[in-house]
């Protein structure tokens, strides 16, 4: 078999020191194969022009919910208890593999065109998001969302669904699809299975992905009846690790803060989320101060409400600057870090994706700084990117190899009917209810 | 002279009472003609397809810098006071007519590109400013931003340039622009210039537009001066009214809520500006519930760093909600009035602008739902505007019955040549340093 090779030539390219620099790069297959001033044209199959765009890593959304895309704009404006109870789980009870898929094949269309690459999801009919994610040719780290409150029987399957999903996906798409355990909370998960997680997390060399600290309610209700605040508890317990993301992590002592730092626990931080159904602002600059792994994650359609995570990041830095009154705190290449090396960190992904660099994949995005909102293109790229650009700016998203979107258009996916799917399928759970 | 019409079919309208109604708009020349759920087609000069959109009124945009749009990007990470100081103000040192008319052009293809059609403006070199906005076609209030830090002879010098800027500027351009007086702040502009602004603006009908209350460092300076904060001294000495409209806003006690209240002043939002320099967030929240007439601006792209006011809308809402931890308040509804009625309120042209009714403005957006952010279209489409969209799902632009942009490209202004200019006028400005 011949090798598939890309060229892009002459783009500001992005180095793990943050600089951008005007080069060219190869790709051979699914990898970076040279950065270099001047790479030979002959003999490549494609050559993609860089002028004026800025080429990233893709970026990385550690906490996603992606098949919820079809629940967009269900129920806005309440508290999470109320979201949750009286609008989302009475529409989640009627769902099924094919709504589900069609679901996270409408999230990837949508992380696609705004560049992200890699997302980290916990839901349900997991391996139906598994198809929609080796079709749509992104890379995922899946997870089963586990609840038992506390009942044995649930609790084997839920632990039963999990392990299947991982031998059933873990590797596939060409390695792009790796299986964590996904837990779903300390509020939902009794301690029976966190415990059972944390063994065979270690057993099987799988990651975790868990919400923790979300709202204030749930800080009342765990010490209300463990004594202790939830960091706290899985330290206790012995839950957490380095292989342990956790999404949100709002609420946090400076004891939870140090607990997480002894336990290289990393943080997936939800700015929009938790703005919309008011969880709270979780201490972020307090976190990188203490040297602790903060990537970004949109969460939920349902609660953002899109997957935007330019405007993620965006609104990340805003608002640590704002809470903290110092308008120095995460600067603009923290934030573009916060989207790609420290999620790939997050993941255990880091030695394969999250920066430009030789031998690593070729998860790829461009930026074209050619538009009303990018012009004039700043001294600092990375400026432009976190604090003027949306996801609307992303120009080209290539994915372990693959072009996934050029010039703004999607290459493989069929965009108008997978909209049309999305609607049709929304309606029959609306009249389901 | 014959009519020019345009008939809009089959959009999803927004209403005075925030429905959406499934019909068709017909504009004849400048106005807002008819709206109904058929129209007679014969006879109309042009058709556009409304299908799948959303049909509302141009957003309104009531504070910004336009020309700073050429130092998008030049400093970030900072807080106010060194971004002035040691960026922004030995830029402004070297400006002239001919970089404001350029930057000014770069951020009227911004506001037309994200969909807002009406702008208040507060800079220099104003008339250049208005040609620009002229050859946009786009509508804007202009003041000229008069600074005296206590000197007599600058104060003259300050007011004949805001009245000349009046005389020639006011009504211009069929009436699409109106001059107000824009006394920079309480702490740039002296009682002296404050209480003689207020005299002319009776004298001239015209309307005010100033800074107040951006920092905590204003307040204290203030307090320290006056003796008073900042609202309480322009109460005292008379400036305050229902035609002055008061950017930012940010720290406001009690008692001045109830000053401005009682004064009917307008306040303009600004929450990208007010998080990205670390200002402090406002308490529109408590604003609204005091009725007081709150609109949004999106300050100069230099502290935001883009003029998006669908972002600054989503910001706005979700700031307020986890600031007080409530998730019901500044709900989607309310913020598009926000972005649209209640800044044509504040600036004295709720009679022509900022709601869709027979006999106002033709000042109008499709917003196309039909993209991977905004499907599946959402029950509640103001949640779908703010919470999903930003300003690249704006896919028509119209302003006084003019066609600016449709699917998405400009109909008058050469884009590429802006751009080009711009990013010359820039580097020019920064070798003068």
């Amino acid at each position: 078999m011949t090798d598939n090779t890309i060229l892009i030539k002459n783009a500001f390219i992005l180095n793990q020191d943050f600089e951008y620099k005007k080069q060219s790069l190869l790709i051979k297959n699914d990898l970076i194969s040279e950065i270099s001033d001047e790479i030979d044209e002959s003999n490549v199959d494609k050559i993609i022009d860089g002028e004026g765009k800025i080429l990233l890593p893709g970026f990385v959304n550690t906490h996603t919910h992606l098949s919820m895309t079809l629940f967009r704009g269900l129920a806005d404006d309440l508290s999470l208890d109320s979201w949750l109870n009286d609008h989302i789980w009475p529409m989640e009870a009627n769902l099924n593999g094919d709504y589900c898929y069609i679901g996270a094949l409408l999230g990837a269309v949508e992380l696609i065109k705004s560049g992200t690459t890699t997302f980290s999801d916990m839901y349900f009919y997991m391996e139906d998001v598994a198809r929609a994610v080796d079709e749509a040719g992104i890379r995922a780290v899946l997870s089963y969302g586990m609840i038992d409150f506390g009942d044995a029987e649930k609790r084997e399957n839920e632990i039963k669904e999990n392990l299947s999903l991982f031998e059933n996906c873990n590797g596939i798409a060409n390695g792009r699809i790796k299986v964590f355990f996904g837990p779903h909370s300390p509020y939902t998960a009794s301690e029976e299975l966190l415990v059972k997680v944390r063994q065979l997390a270690d057993e099987y060399n799988m990651g975790i992905h868990i919400h923790v600290s979300e709202t204030q309610k749930e800080i009342n209700d765990i010490s209300a009846e463990k004594g202790l605040r939830p960091f706290e508890y899985l330290d206790k317990i012995g839950f957490l690790g380095p292989d342990v993301v956790a999404a949100h992590s709002v609420w946090l002592s400076d004891r939870e803060i140090e607990i997480i730092k002894k336990n290289n626990v990393k943080v997936s931080h939800n700015p929009c989320s938790n703005m919309k159904l008011a969880s709270g602002i979780a201490p972020v600059s307090k976190l990188i101060e203490n040297d602790i792994c903060v990537s970004i994650g949109t969460d939920g359609a349902s609660s953002n409400n899109n997957l935007d995570l330019i405007e993620e990041l965006k609104t990340a830095s805003l608002l640590q600057k704002v809470d903290t009154l110092d308008p120095k705190v995460l600067n603009s290449d923290e934030a573009i870090a916060m989207g790609t090396i420290k999620g790939a960190e997050a993941l255990g992904l880091d030695d394969e994706i999250g920066s430009i660099e030789v031998g690593k994949k070729a998860d790829i995005i461009l930026i074209d700084t050619n538009s009303a909102n990018m012009t004039p293109d700043s001294t600092n790229l990375s400026s432009n990117i976190i604090y003027s650009a949306n996801g609307s700016n992303v120009d080209t998203t290539i994915c372990d190899g693959k072009i996934l979107m050029e010039n703004k258009k999607l290459v493989a996916l069929d965009e108008q009917e997978i909209y049309d799917k999305a609607r049709q399928a929304i309606k029959e759970l609306k009249e389901a209810i």
